[in-house]
């Protein structure tokens, strides 16, 4: 088995078990041959609760994304970083809709600390950081050239949160002809019930969901 | 209280609704001055489970997408649908991703049964049925235009899947920059747990939870 | 001197080409490795003066687009073709103002034989035909996730016009992370002037130019 | 005769008039009732040949932008702006195809001073700052929710280049559902031929040409 498949067993409850392999959902679709890594919105912002009414603790989610980080860098599968940035004149005119559903918003202001990736994340020479305003790390953004540019199949996302940028990242991933990746240790949400319910409707449609394990195993044998 | 406020109140559990309200998430959008309704995805192949594998029984999804529509027209309000169809030449493209992650994908052809509307469903003249394949009504289609050219600010959002393409609907409709909103009686998902789940992030973080009969009232009133 | 350096040389005048090489523009992309050909809107109402005012005399353009239809299939490459249609519900609204800018856009209708590939090209079985409305042929459509879910790293572009279609088309295919090329004798513009200042255009900021005879030799050499 | 009809008259010459008549081509939108004013890379890259090869002599474009912007502010019209500005470890992935084209693109790198406004057109405090990479500004950027949320429906825009951002600008600006105006005298380009043939692609396909006399007057009377 999988892990892929043991991952869903573990996380579907039976009855919408059943519906899914009815609906031959969920399959898995493999890793490719030329991966890159997305590391979303690891930004104070989101991780450190002492600062932001957004963050929660994300401790081990960052931790497990450093350890695919480092098991990237050493074979130069290339890595890119998002962070959650508005342009408070942008916001503005942009934001008349956003502001208004969740006013927090404005302390994601472009030079503000809360836009600067956790201490613990390090980013390094060469790593891209792209500066986003919506959910999918796709939208509003030149991430698909970056890709198809520089000839990427696989994406392996991790940071935050599991129900909003990482699964809107990796749907439209998947729309734009790549091979999205989940490892799950590597993802986190303030909701532990969001968490839980978007993995599996990643796991049914758009991504697989693997262990931080077997993208390190994975990227090792890569090269 | 809202009807928006009564739903989130009833949707979410008391630990998260703390998280959120900290990180001051949720808030109401209210409606616009323009609206147009959207009927997602109501098809043969999502509607009829002695037909489709991918279907599941929305039988009170379409009674109240019927009355939202019933409404929608009274007051000429636009109107418009999507389905999911694939050409097979492209999907035999496209799809290298797709569907291998949910093969039954092969099954919505263009021009099989699968993608017409749901009898019970009626599109009258006028109304623009969109050909889509992917989650988000505007990805990969010209929805934006559509609604922009034509003054649209709110988008009413029925149909289905809850967690798959009503919430991406909704989630672009937002960064797109009009006020989605979801008639919780209107939308229906295969999976209990997923539908509920999403609702929750929908109400959070893209759209004003309503009910039909407030719908309802707000078009009466708009003209 | 290769091919898109003569052709340069041909169209550009004096004092452009002066302007364009201090600037460092219009180098050679070269051709990739994997490439797909997207034969753009030869379809009646731009390709028959007698039965639309849309239309002009491209006889060579097609004849061009034939020959390299045959290289590309004879090696497996594959191919696609776009034609603008329009649904009349979906154009009502979206057409708000495209329709006042060139009113004869209705013309295009699904389903009128305008929107009908001319019948001198022939669409074989497997080649996707994508329905677009705007310029860009990536615009609206899915196009880049069948690329890139295809590994496709090069499109040749052939057909028409210039002007509009063939030199959107081909910025956004750079934009997208693609190598485009475009053949001259293969696309064709109702406007003379226009056309060739589009080259001009095409060969600085976008594309490579060559001749058909380049494209037919580079893929006989492919496989 | 409008503005746009006369400048048309005096940019084509008779055979394309002819053709374009034929067709129906170039009628004109006029103005609507919510405008906002893009300046588009007038930036020291593009506009102080002293400074940049990518550079011409666009002294009176930015007089005629500097006059409509004193306009627009006079009557509270957003106001926005872009940049051509590439982030160097983007531009090592995104730009594999890019830089092969045109390689002194790396001299429009995020922070160094050819991508700063040119200092003769001020940028006051409100108005967005918008970082693109590709010629459209509505391409990899989130100026469509910008527009669409504050509810503008007319878009003028200035700045260059005539036959690349400009025309791109326009062309998706329609697409997109909005209303295009561009003023003759507040755009330019490095190549008058280009510039001239550009402005006839734009005046029969994508926007109205007026004089910039025609939008201080349509903004003055605006409010």
């Amino acid at each position: 088995m999988s892990a892929h498949e043991e991952l869903v067993r573990e996380l579907t409850d039976e009855a919408d078990r059943g519906t899914y392999e009815a609906g031959s959902f969920g399959h898995q679709l493999g890793f490719g041959e030329r991966p890159a890594v997305a590391v979303v919105d690891l930004q104070v912002g989101y991780t450190d609760p002492a600062r932001s009414p957004l963050a929660s603790d994300l401790t081990d989610v960052i931790a497990a994304s450093a350890e695919i980080l480092e098991a990237a860098r050493a074979v130069r599968v290339p890595v890119l970083f998002t962070v959650e940035a508005w342009d408070p004149d942008a916001l503005a005119l942009e934001g008349a809709m956003l502001r208004r559903k969740v006013p927090s918003i404005d302390l994601l202001a472009t030079g503000s600390e809360l836009v600067e990736l956790d201490p613990r994340i390090q980013r390094m020479p060469g790593e891209p950081l792209i500066a986003k305003q919506r959910p999918s790390a796709f939208s509003g953004t030149t991430l698909d050239g970056m890709l198809s540019a520089s000839g990427v199949d696989t994406l392996i996302v991790v940071g935050c949160s599991t129900s909003n940028c990482i699964r809107s990242t990796v749907s439209d991933a998947l729309s734009h002809g790549f091979r999205p990746i989940v490892p799950v240790e590597a993802v986190g949400d303030r909701s532990p019930a969001s968490h839980r319910a978007s993995l599996v409707d990643i796991a049914m449609k758009y991504a697989d969901l693997v262990r931080v394990s077997d993208v390190v195993k994975y990227l090792d044998k890569e090269r």
